[in-house]
């Protein structure tokens, strides 16, 4: 926990060391730097060796691209709930066969790339040579390269046909391909070669592969993966042997927990490897019992790998996952290796763009949609460190692309019709709806409505906190999208609202927003009246008429957190000119996702269309983090005037027009 | 209070407006803003017009260059003094026969930017043209525009001599100037000129006087200062008769409070101004007695302000001060004008360069030397705005400069040897000053310590908070020079701690600086184990042996504030690079302001040599903000170490190495 250094050594050089460390210098620009995180930990091979040398086991988990688009959708929210539980990284493998570099969704380089971008893991993209010009693997290591992957597998890949024979300037080995790596990318990426611990079924000897291995290594490799194996003691032998050549580099048991008889014979057959005798004599009797064998596979994984980790050899495990979720996850339950509890960095999940590393802020509307904000975002030279900064300044792509698959709802049409409603008969059944959704309660129809058009997952747990307020004024049509309480310095560690390092303290503005209709417009913006200065808000329609009293129209810090030895962290922010771009794609969200479900023309798509043109979507905050939050009282004071409106001036306000009763206010200096 | 704007009016144009105001840009670099200004009110003609427009009347203050450099060093903190009372802006004249423009310590020039860039106040540069060439005029202003002024007061000037002519292509009138400036400068810089109420002494009439303004404000003049009168009619007669030819920039009277019967006379006959005959039958009689006439004065001044301020026509109220305060700041008083209690926008003073506009955020370390923080950062490019960010980075510029008028101590070689001791004997005695300055009680000699080395002025009101621990530990050699207690959300306007806008939440980690000796600090670093990570630390010794624990040497923020409708703003931190360069100015001013107070090989200089020598600057942030300090609880342990020393292991670690005792802690990944 100590450190220890002098003035003369390693921090001074930056600004031009001497011996009173401090020379002056006209070269004083200065730069920003992320808060939670540093260069030293950026690289794959570093954040190993870190945590090699800190003996913290790690876990990796490989996955391959989808056939089908709804395949791809899939896996990335398998994606999702995996990379909560904390693998270094994750590879995707690449399919000759299937436009691996293409960008169809299912193709190796869109998977890998949605993993990096849209969820936040650390990827390795595999690459095969053989049967390659080099024109092309060069076109896809520039092109994973501006997709901001930064981890390559260089595979040698199996020929295609029979006649293969070598080509004298072309890729014949997985060497070649490194060379090339390094050759035309210098030191961009992170190289990761294969390793087969009972000698690849093609070389001459088991160490003549050692010796091809070798080569691999010297060409410029990081680290090194190894083919799958049944005996802890075939993987140790293997290490031992690659040490006694010289090979220092990290090497990562590659681990297959045996998951079904059929799965087993085909994998077998591929990698030409031999189960052992033992293995085979306990699978074969109850080769139809997939249960009892995925039981037995986990119980094997389990021990082969509490062998290995006590070894000393092994700083991390590699799972062959075959893009299932339950064996792999229960292996590494049982060996305390899945993160149960994930500490969040920040309060949403950061990209592993490294173009995005800096980045620590974001408005809070996409809160639940992330994956659009990042890809609305993706244009950016640069990204908010420290503070949101000029709000004139976001220039948000447009999202047209409803259709992408890493922002597509995980629910097929008729899923979504069973809990949104076949046929909606009001706009009151459109609240229903909302409200099933708060309470997790099922529909009329019987269903449970699991997500809604703002909102692909089930409630968070933090919102929980907020449910039965949300329950009493969704019933009455105040739509809610999103939400948070107020905090006034909980510890960092908390389990609901908690993150970032330890020994912190998080905070938070009460943040509401919901759509309502123009009669409920009008009477809360005479009830907002009592809440100057305390409530910030922002009202607007999807014509763009806006009603705000943001001061100078900047943004307001709405979650924060105070940590030891940091600069405080902003992660969220209300930005009054963001909110003009979110409102497009909040609106919009009404006619894609929702009422195009229905006929044309047909009364369902009617009432929806009708809330999308007529109703406002309303933001408010409460600056007073210290008090209980005065939000839901702004809202039943709105009701309580809707209820019992004053008598004496009958329809003063022409619920149309919530703007005109503050054209007398549009003073400047006021 | 009310903000209303239209999507497709004045907020979207900067991010490429459409229906939609969501227009797709590459163009997304994102730039930052200043939190506690805009753009808007950043020239002093757009804060009159702001100003104005609300009816919130101002005033400013006028001052002449020193004719020494002791004057000018008192110039400079009556300009903090007088600035503390809210003036909008001062103004300095232009001295022809005191080379003006040159950098002199009393220069016209110098004394401008002194209080632009170290004094935080917006000035105005007076500047006469008569007897100049343009180009001489050019690099004045080029001067100007370059030490960061940006408003000038264009003058003719007395002709020097009887036989003055018309040049043909010189300045022969201010106009002259006023055209030169817009010419050269463009809309650069914001132009006064002067008005005269009863004529120009040397114009045909007064009409034809009036004529000679209209064209000064035609060329390019923003506003008008008037010369001196006594009699609220004769200004208001002017501003009608201005405003009837067409002369619609403010006007602004010109104040001048009769401080004496001598002072009065020789401004008469300059100004060639008759004196009011009611005015001279009070002051005949009186004229011996100063008193008298200063109270005279001031009464006389403050009705014709009332019946100034009352007409409607003033917005503002302009000084004669004659460099002297009290009977400017009695009759700003009695009108209401001066702040009493001056909201501070950050817990520093704001520079006024412009340059410096954005900046937010400075370490502590300079917290009672901001002129010194300036001085050393006044070649940045940019300032942090927001965050303090990479730490690596600040390029501080030498402080050799000690004797430079703006850096000096306010009190002579003399008075400074009564505070810190004609003579010392020993360590014991350097506690006593210490301990002097902090209690505010007379030392041996019976002399009030008012100032140290670090702290120019007497102890400010929140270390005041502080003072009876902080008399406890300088008793006994713990030498405190910088220390803030922890704050948990007190309101921004809180008289002592509170800063920034109102409606918010300040904050602070408690924070203690201060010299020890190596004996001490042994101890102390035993006892920080205790305190991990609650505590972080710094310590460091002239020669720059450094221990820390601070986490990847990043910045601590020890004071921020939450704002209704802002992003969180940080304005101090505790920066570990920063801190290397503080503590060579640090252990600097030792010798610099007080080791050469005593003869060469003196007792006494031996000793302050010996602690410059020998001593640690240590500085202790607690981390836990929500908690009692607990840094009084560090060096009580660390007292109770030192007389209680564990009897096991005596003499275990020798006092000279503090260091040492890390040195097997220093393995990477810890």
């Amino acid at each position: 926990k100590f450190k220890y250094f002098d003035i003369n050594g390693s921090i001074t050089p930056a600004v031009g060391a001497s011996n009173s460390g401090c020379e002056s210098s006209k070269e004083s620009s200065r730069s920003s730097t992320p808060v939670l995180d540093t260069d030293r930990t950026d690289r794959l091979r570093d954040k190993m060796r870190h945590r090699t040398e800190s003996g913290d086991h790690w876990f990796s988990l490989e996955f391959f691209p989808p056939r089908t688009a709804s395949g791809a959708v899939n896996l990335i929210s398998r994606f999702d709930r995996m990379g909560s539980g904390g693998p270094l990284f994750i590879d995707v493998t690449w399919h000759p066969a299937g436009d691996p570099g293409s960008d169809k969704e299912t193709s190796s380089m869109m998977i890998a790339s949605t993993a990096v971008n849209y969820c936040g893991l650390e990827s390795i993209l595999h690459l095969t040579c053989c049967n390659q010009t080099k024109e092309k693997i060069t076109g896809y290591l520039s092109k994973a390269k501006r997709l901001g992957l930064k981890n390559i597998m260089a595979l040698r890949g199996d020929p295609m046909g029979a006649d293969w024979e070598e080509e004298e300037a072309g890729f014949n080995y997985a060497t070649d391909l490194v060379k090339h790596i390094r050759c035309e990318f210098d030191d961009y990426f992170d190289i990761c070669v294969a390793g087969y611990p009972t000698g690849h079924p093609e070389a001459e000897s088991y160490d003549e592969d050692l010796r091809h291995l070798k080569e691999k290594v010297d060409a410029g490799a990081d680290f090194i993966i190894t083919q799958l194996f049944f005996r802890a003691d075939t993987f140790l032998k293997f290490v031992r042997d690659c040490r006694a050549i010289g090979i220092t580099c990290p090497i990562l048991p590659g681990i297959f927990p045996i998951q079904g008889y059929q799965s087993l014979r085909q994998l077998v057959k591929l990698s030409k490897l031999e189960v052992p005798e033992e293995i085979m004599q306990v699978i074969e009797p109850i080769k139809d019992n997939d249960a009892a064998i995925r039981n037995y596979g986990i119980e094997q994984a389990v021990s082969m790998c509490r062998v290995l980790l006590e070894s000393g050899e092994v700083p991390g495990l590699h799972f062959y996952t075959l893009n299932r979720e339950v064996a792999t996850m229960e292996v590494l339950r049982q060996l305390g290796l899945w993160i149960e509890d994930p500490r969040r960095t920040l309060p949403w999940a950061v990209s592993a763009h490294p173009k995005r590393k800096v980045e620590d802020v974001r408005p809070i509307f996409w809160a639940s949609r992330p994956k659009s904000y990042i890809y609305r975002t993706q244009d950016w030279d640069d990204f908010p460190n420290g503070r949101w900064g000029n709000s004139s300044s976001p220039a948000f792509g447009e999202l047209n692309d409803y259709y992408l698959f890493y922002l597509k709802s995980k629910s097929s049409k008729d899923a979504l019709l069973k809990m949104w409603g076949e046929e909606l008969t009001s706009e009151q059944s459109v609240y229903e709806v909302f409200t099933s959704y708060i309470t997790a309660q099922p529909n009329v129809a019987g269903h449970k409505v699991m997500c809604l058009p703002w909102n692909d997952d089930p409630l968070a747990p933090e919102t929980n906190l907020l449910k039965d307020e949300l329950d009493k004024v969704n019933r009455r049509g105040v739509l809610t999208i999103n939400s948070q309480p107020s905090i006034n310095g909980k510890p960092s560690s908390d389990p609901i609202v908690g993150w970032g390092p330890p020994g912190g303290y998080v905070f938070q503005k009460a943040y509401l927003e919901f759509f309502t209709s123009s009669e409920n417009v009008t009477a809360l913006l005479k009830v907002l009246k009592k809440y100057e200065p305390r409530v910030n808000y922002h009202i607007v329609n999807v014509h763009g008429q806006n009603t705000t009293n943001a001061h100078d129209m900047q943004p307001n810090a709405v979650t924060w957190g105070i940590f030891p030895g940091r600069e405080i962290v902003q992660p969220t922010v209300v930005d009054p000119v963001s909110f003009l771009y979110w409102k497009d794609e909040a609106f919009a969200l009404w006619i894609e996702q929702w009422a195009k479900l229905y006929e044309d023309e047909s009364p369902s798509r009617m009432i929806i269309k009708y809330i999308h043109d007529n109703y406002f979507l309303v933001n408010l905050v409460d600056n007073d983090f210290p008090l209980d939050n005065c939000l839901w009282q702004v809202i039943d004071d709105m009701f309580e005037l809707l209820d019992n409106p004053p008598e004496e001036q009958p329809a003063e306000q022409p619920a149309e027009q919530p703007n005109d009763e503050q054209s007398d206010k549009e003073q400047p200096g006021k």
